[in-house]
């Protein structure tokens, strides 16, 4: 109806007055001037609910992660968990979104440009003050405060059962106020990625193998945990203490996936958006299901028995490897997709194994390798993108996070340490570090 | 504003000239013209959020059979949780949802019209192409794909601790390729028992009742656990090894179920339908609220001590009573048929035992008796439906489902055996069939 | 568009005669006279989705207390969550919302106007008997249930591992039959509150407060558990069996409290409505956040050790006290507004302690203290408010609350007995009043 703006209230003001009813006609013609705010109210109902969605995923993030650890350190991987998110979203408020979205309606200065504060819409913001084409600042804050949240969880697993709490906490802090907003920024803040061409939907390169690239050189700089791998290289198990909890966190996380992309559309106000968000939730959960199948039949086929684990970080790396693509692809594609990613899962885990990288839950072969799997895929379905354009754009972002986590990482490992000491290690980090067990009552075997 | 699109694009035109702006009424007659898009986009929203909800309960199935199985058990259960969701999601695409709504605008041929698959609208849906007066075709699919594995979740439970693991999945890809689809085709494809006034809103009978069926053929021909019955007769205890889990999975399914039966309005467009749809949520509350009180009340008069799974079953058992009509009755009606479920449920676990049908979670009194009475009960507060036909349509479900089941299960049974051995069965399924533990540190009592 | 409800029919029906097709014009007419239903649904849907996202706090509760009890009462724990939240369902149709909202559109009498029972709108509500400028009844209700249900739930953590069961359900029904519906109606029913000026936007002191009231006056008067005080005045550390699950509802609670604040905005149909929802989504996230970082610095500083009990009630204590006023302030606000409830967490547990007043989980610090806090904030950023009408407000309904509280625990002292045996203190409630442990294998250290 947006049309009739410039033209009934026009018409009915030059009908009315032979009617009679001049005022009447000037309320109704102001009333039909009235702009649709329904697709404002949509696109920012969307990025409410995959915001609370996405929310959801650090919860995800922290039972998987609790359960995979051993019980001597659940609590310091519980800790990590609320910290981090907490941490984030204190972060990107203060500097994250004013370096991601340079010059955006939604900051302002207050230390100059650079150390910007971001604010939110005054209360009972009028209509024509809004940005109708889009969505309210607030519900576009709270659902990008989410993803930036997100990709520091990623890193939290792989570093477990060794790392000491603060120093991780500070390199949180460095993570999501600068790290990833200014790499994200190369993309979704419409920079110098977005322009050439790179093509990431909701983010397997620019969230998940971000996250992975940070943890990787976490995992280098940090080394395995004490007797993971033996003298003559055999990798040592150490199984996660409560599996039920894993499969928790695996549900919830593919629960919060649907906002994660469903969200990214930033858009449900028309028929095309509100279809395609449908196509994206179809997608997503199609990826999610054949990762955990593709895992489930190889690792019956190749250890004769299936594994529990390697089929719920399939079933994420089928999440990770739908996300830069989500939309485009067909059901059969969001399924080989996705399958390619848990297949990946299975043969990588043993593969970082042999190359003595200790990631206590697998989140590198999930999140960082599914992740460039992911971005590599997009241009299968979707026109205008380039394989080589994706190449450069994992490169960039890869080599940019590495190499800045790195930085970081030897520095805290200079400064404080990164490290708990041997015996912590051993004796496990939530009586050294915390004084405080998880499960206090329950002998361990 | 529908009426509008015939006629005023019309009078404008005709009253535009003489006021000379020629072009604008055209413009106008056009914006006049647009069909309202808004119930289109709320009906597919509805779809997304009852989706996402009803996935979820895939998450509670998982953690109440992991809580309610011994804990040598634990793995293996969500194992088979994790695996038959993603079965269901690909089987349900592949052939289940073709065969559910035959000839449907979601289907293109791949290998004939019966071996369908499922495709989903293009990228960016104009709305002259959509069903305006619906919803987008990859929405419903979503939604629809989640109560078909919920029907296999059903099954699941009472088979646990001594079934194998793959021939649980083989049947379960048969259930949500076929039997399923064939069934619920009958009422919600158009078939002949919706023709014949059979009244089943949500799937009390077509979800949980036929879930139920299909485990209890598998349990009669699987026979109880080992030790669960004594040579006199007496049945001996089995509890669950983590009863918080088992509470989580409960509170998890009663949030899923608002999805599950309010997104059965199909429609949230319209003052009526978004009005039908808050009285489904406060019914399908008070049915679950109600059955968990008369299961709590009940255990402490009849035991003198009320009892936990009970009260969870109680409250599953009032979800699984109002699922067949959430609509129609008062806060009352939903009230009393979600207590008879309860009262159901204490009476028919003890009666199965003496059967000798061994239930581990008691599936069969939560969704196959509750499923039942529900189905039953709706003629009591819904015009036009009969319990005569009511009865057809249960009896027809269950003989399809409980026949077609038994004879998958006799074949599976015949040819790669179903059960595990008696010393993987003592020693617990998780060590014996997948070499993992799911809380490996714990010693057991 | 509704101004041309009044106007543009008539105008249409007159100009179309003279154009020839009056009956089209009449169809016209009608169509034009339509009102807008979209704020109607998008209110409504905010009800539903804000209701199963309070409702999910259920969950928040039962998993928060069943991880801080020992494992010895967890069974008892999950027991009473699950009931107490079914009985709250019941009560609150069967006299409380009646009492709450009197006169209200949504009752009729059964046994005169104070014992109303609450009735849903009839089934397919036609667009002319709706609410049009406010939401459906139905979702209203589900919506203000689970505030009922919430206010009950902080009680239970509070008088955990000693109180009988059957008492502490029987001060439920009276809690949310009768208590929380007669103080809740002062400012949300339009009463006394309300007039004067009061502001608890969303239940700072309504809910939170209430319930603290609610629990203290039942910690008094049932005392502490045997061994937590010395003779001495040391406190005995009694840790929580399963952070883990204590982290998860913190999670749980987090989410959920989207809907709580988020749903307390009573409209999402305008630019205005939905931005303030977008704004309070932000300001929740962002309190949550600043309690748990204050309460995990405080901590380190204070102990040495960052305590991860205190971290999650630091997060809940700052979701608490942004929630009289989560509207208003700034992104700045609510994180100084949060902190500072973090920060009372972390001094008046132990100040309790001296107290000798023995809170289970923390609920008076977090609900009652932190609860005052955000109401005596308001005023800072709320127009309007006065300090000294925030105090009357919170004077008037804490000693409300606790009067009729500690009057209704004195008479069930007197009565049936609110306090488990000393052996069966000792040998825990699960065994001594259920019979049934809620992990039956796993060897007690």
């Amino acid at each position: 109806m947006k049309l009739l703006k410039t033209f009934a209230p026009v018409a009915l003001m030059m009908a009315a007055p032979t009617l009679g009813f001049a005022q009447e006609a000037a309320e109704a013609a102001e009333a039909a001037a009235a702009p649709d705010i329904n697709p404002y109210i949509f696109t920012t109902l969307l990025f409410l609910i995959g915001g609370f969605l996405v929310f959801w995923m650090a919860a995800g993030f922290a039972m998987l992660e609790a359960g995979l650890v051993r019980s001597k350190n659940v609590t310091m991987q519980l800790t990590k968990n609320i910290a981090l998110f907490s941490i984030a979203a204190i972060m990107y408020w203060l500097i994250g979104f004013g370096i991601m979205y340079p010059g955006e309606w939604l900051i302002e200065g207050w230390l100059g440009p650079f150390f910007a504060v971001t604010s939110l819409e005054p209360v009972g913001l009028a209509a024509e003050d809004a940005a109708l084409d889009y969505a309210s600042a607030g519900s576009d804050f709270f659902f990008q405060l989410m993803f930036c949240a997100t990709t520091a969880s990623i890193v939290s697993g792989t570093l477990a059962e060794r790392i000491k709490l603060w120093p991780f906490l500070i390199f949180v802090v460095i993570l999501t106020g600068l790290i990833y907003p200014i790499e994200a920024s190369w993309q979704w803040g419409g920079g110098w990625l977005s322009e050439a061409g790179f093509s990431d939907f909701a983010g397997s390169t620019l969230v998940h193998a971000a996250g992975g690239f940070a943890a990787l050189a976490g995992a280098l700089i940090l080394g395995p945990r004490i007797g993971k791998y033996t003298k003559d290289s055999k990798t040592v198990p150490m199984p996660g203490s409560n599996l039920a909890l894993a499969t928790l966190g695996t549900f919830i996380l593919w629960l919060g996936w649907f906002g994660f992309n469903g969200g990214s559309q930033l858009a449900m106000g028309t028929v095309g958006d509100v279809t395609d968000v449908s196509r994206i939730f179809a997608n997503t959960n199609m990826a999610a299901a054949s990762g955990a199948v593709a895992a489930l039949l190889l690792t019956q086929i190749m250890y004769k028995k299936p594994d529990l684990t390697m089929t719920l970080n399939g079933a994420l790396a089928g999440l990770v490897s739908i996300t830069a693509g989500p939309l485009d692809p067909t059901l059969f594609g969001a399924l080989w997709i996705g399958a390619i990613g848990g297949v990946i899962v299975v043969f990588s885990v043993p593969m970082l194994d042999k190359m003595k990288i200790d990631d206590v839950v697998g989140a590198i072969p999930v999140h960082l390798l599914a992740g460039i799997w992911g971005t590599l895929a997009v241009p299968f379905y979707t026109e205008g993108t380039s394989f080589v354009t994706q190449i450069i754009g994992i490169a960039a972002i890869g080599a940019f996070v590495f190499v800045t986590s790195g930085i970081v990482w030897l520095i805290l490992k200079a400064t404080m340490g990164i490290r708990v000491g041997e015996e912590e290690e051993i004796n496990g980090l939530d009586m050294a570090e915390l004084g405080m067990e998880a499960y206090p009552e329950f002998s361990k075997g």
